[in-house]
């Protein structure tokens, strides 16, 4: 246990949720730079589980930490199935980038889970170290958590995230699932802005952080993505391309990708509502199963 | 159908949630002589059912038409039971009166669903008239509704509102429910601040709006009030008071009261949302099974 890494954490918020508890921590973040927030749900404890399997919720363009905490309702089925869920913030906060808060698909709020490499951005905006390394560690030091079993999902900007973080990282998280995820960022307006800002004008950088260019070439163990799409989403046929990544996939027998379309659903927690019961079943089948479990629907 | 009615009614909102749709209308009100806002949720439709029975959900101090909408978790439940469920705002909102946006407790935000008598308020804050009258009857005109079915809950402010609105109008609702309700306001802060200025300095006046005095007295069909209390509610020993309704009821054959007490639990929409399921298995009860179904448990 790392009490030098406990004294940092201060405690901001918890309230009881689903016999559980519902909390927010404040840290100084030595990635980011700045103080962050991140939320945490801690499932009831009972004689056969005080330990618990980690499921990490990235969240999308504008939203904090709690965003998922307040609207998703995910609760219910973090409790029912034992699994610990941290939701960490979508950008570092407060350190004067210049224009860093002009616009909201940039900078605050935007981080997009990549680590910038231009000299502006480079200093704070490191999201994907944070998210991959920084804050498991705290998490693992702090929580009452299995090293070993780790999933990653989220949604739009958050939901590309988790997917980018499983594929670079093959074997970290056992599973990974996103709602509405902006599939191909290099294709698309959002992902051409924040990328050309953080990592340069040289576009074959950006396939480091690209899921469509990534998923092709993943060579780990075998990896189940469930995506839940929206057919009514307001940014589908803009800025998400899911069909994009789907191609991509398709060759590569090491992945097998379930694309749900739904229908009349939109971007909003609305829909993320209606559906993350069968995330959190997803990655209960992965998180519990352990690391040899078919990728394959039983 | 009310063509009129129909015709001033505006959609400023709607989002697919579980199969049916949660929405948000704008109206003109004719009880408080301004602009407001209802959330509406429609269930999902089949063959079996295309009218609904109707629950409406008055919220707390501070709140909106939103909370309920963004944070419980309803939709789930309503979907499931087939249930229509109405928000109402609590309070006019821009009317100009004098003091009204002061304090968080009292005006705008805080209507506590009464008729306001003195001469400042009674213009427009009229909430109790608002959403006993008013409502239902654009509700019944507007949308797919079984007349004859309705039931009420809220939260706080308005699980006490939920109440009074029951024992006001025997008949009325098939049943009624509250999330920590202030179950007697004439005894705290919150109540004595908003019935004061509302309805004057005769405190007699206030009994008709104190649901710890009504339920005494209560003569109507058999009445079953489901109340959830969090026992680490911030405000339980303050301002709720629900050991002062509990004993006010017992007396009364017409009444069965179940008050359940939830261990470690808050105020809070956490709270709110763990215990929901349960508030509309009991509407769903007395909903679907008609006036003369059993007030006791099966």
């Amino acid at each position: 246990m790392g009490d030098a890494t406990k004294e940092i954490l201060e405690e901001t918020f918890s309230s009881k949720s689903f016999g559980g508890h519902q909390k927010i921590f404040k840290h100084q973040s030595a990635e980011l730079k700045c103080s962050m927030n991140f939320a945490v749900y801690i499932p009831p404890s009972n004689e056969q589980a005080n330990t618990f399997p980690v499921l990490y919720y990235l969240s999308g363009l504008t939203c904090t930490e709690k965003n998922v905490i307040e609207k998703s309702g995910f609760q219910k089925y973090a409790a029912l199935h034992g699994i610990l869920v941290v939701a960490p913030d979508t950008s570092p906060r407060g350190c004067n980038v210049d224009g860093e808060d002009e616009s909201w698909d940039l900078g605050t709020g935007a981080g997009f889970y990549v680590d910038a490499s231009e000299p502006k951005w480079k200093e704070h905006y490191r999201m994907y170290s944070y998210v991959t390394k920084e804050l498991p560690k705290i998490i693992e030091e702090n929580f009452p958590v299995q090293k070993e079993a780790k999933s990653i999902m989220g949604h739009s900007m958050g939901g590309h995230g988790a997917i980018v973080c499983a594929l670079k990282n093959p074997g970290l998280y056992r599973s990974v699932s996103a709602f509405a995820p902006i599939a191909n960022p290099i294709e698309c307006q959002w992902g051409q802005k924040a990328f050309g800002a953080y990592l340069g004008a040289n576009k074959e950088s950006w396939k480091e952080y690209d899921s469509t260019h990534l998923i092709g070439q993943y060579q780990g163990p075998d990896l189940k993505i469930l995506v839940d799409q929206g057919n009514c989403d307001q940014f589908l046929k803009t800025q998400l391309l899911p069909e994009n990544l789907i191609s991509a996939a398709y060759p590569n027998k090491k992945i097998v990708l379930e694309y749900i379309s739904r229908d009349g659903y939109d971007h909003s927690y609305y829909f993320i509502s209606t559906f993350i019961e069968g995330h959190f079943k997803h990655h209960a089948k992965f998180l519990k199963g352990g690391p040899g479990t078919s990728v394959f629907n039983d």
